[in-house]
């Protein structure tokens, strides 16, 4: 069986990205979450991933013997392997423009994931508004992000980014999450949107164990002390 | 015709991937040169951008309609479009190993692209060993690129990352290229692998049309004040 090595459900937004890919398609597959104590070397996280991953990093999928590492291979071996779950769009031009924004994502919106990192039980209104006073990178990313869905969005009419659900939505939905988190200002069609990702049965289900999970990590939370 | 736009051969590793990769598998395409003035806005590089690139960045493939951004995107593009080439390795799990590889390249390895930034005409070997000197991370970055590369040598028995020429050698052509340019440290066989990657056709002629350039970009080379 597949087996999935990941992080903190409430702060790990990369490992929710493939967790919440294999639930929604509803490819079975072992959960093995490796806590986040620090990132630091000798740290539990460090010494307990060093079995597995080759980069020290979640999220890790082993098939057998081969060990992938990194969301965006994890995706496209799981494209592959699994055909008939269409997990990128059928149109060749579609799935160049979801890869397309999944690489965007991979690669940039460094604001964003620096000032508003993913943390699924919390509600920030107020860290989110001084931060998008003062980081105008921030606000530039958001910017971006809604661009590349409102344009998606009427293209493809809906419901998802590329009308089913993809990869692309599984990319995007720790995204979803932090705006909703921060209370980052969006226009309506983006908070319907929004919405509708976190409806997801797969997504409903890590935020679930995200909620249940009662974890506090402080270097996840710079800006408070305790919940 | 595939249309390729690209920033300054001599300085632009992102471009010189799906450049490499295009060329090294023969299939034929059009050139934009769009050159580094500056990356601000309003610059004459964002400008002439603007109306193709949705990110403001370079390399961007043009496919008649079809606008696709971001390297890895590109080169799932090509070995879709060009089954024949085999851009990818054939096995599958050497697909997803050589896949890890290139998203570990696309989203790692921040030391070595910011104190060691491509700059293929000039040999700098002192700003090389002062950085190899003071940043630690430089040093593991580098340590562990010579990992994957020593790993994947034996394992494939060479000459390419995966015995033939893939997607992971264009994606790893600028590095080599840096460790050359900055004269860094590396064994007797990576270093046979660096001269290998150097000698394909396709990396041959970028560095040729590079060296041709004769383009000083100041911002691109904060160590000195001219060739
Ligand atoms: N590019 C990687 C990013 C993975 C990543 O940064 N994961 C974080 C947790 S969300 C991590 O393991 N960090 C540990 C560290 O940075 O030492 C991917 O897409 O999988
Ligand atoms: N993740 C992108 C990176 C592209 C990138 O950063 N390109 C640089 C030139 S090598 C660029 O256009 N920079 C302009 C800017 O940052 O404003 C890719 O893989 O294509």
């Amino acid at each position: 069986m597949l087996q999935l090595h990941f992080g903190n459900k409430n702060y790990s937004s990369w490992s929710m990205r493939p967790w919440v890919l294999l639930k929604q398609a509803g490819i079975p597959f072992e959960e093995v979450l490796v806590r986040f104590d620090s990132f630091a070397a000798g740290s539990k996280f460090k010494t307990q991933l060093a079995t597995v991953s080759p980069t020290g990093k979640v999220p890790v999928l082993v098939d057998g013997d081969l060990v992938v590492w990194d969301t965006l291979a994890i995706a496209e071996y799981l494209a592959e392997k699994f055909p008939e779950k269409h997990l990128w769009p059928q149109d060749a031009k579609a799935r160049a423009i979801a890869r397309s924004v999944c690489a965007e994502m991979h690669s940039s919106f460094t604001a964003l994931r620096s000032h508003c990192t993913m943390n699924i039980e919390a509600r920030l209104p107020d860290v989110g508004a001084l931060a998008w006073r003062d980081k105008p990178e921030l606000r530039a990313d958001v910017q971006r992000i809604i661009e590349i869905w409102s344009g998606l969005l009427e293209t493809h009419k809906g419901p998802m980014l590329f009308g089913e659900f993809s990869i692309a939505d599984a990319y995007y939905a720790p995204v979803c999450s932090r705006i909703a988190t921060y209370a980052l200002p969006v226009p309506e069609s983006i908070k319907a949107y929004i919405d509708r990702v976190m409806a997801l049965p797969g997504v409903a289900a890590w935020v679930k164990d995200a909620q249940a999970e009662q974890d506090f990590v402080p270097f996840e939370e710079p800006y408070r002390l305790r919940r």
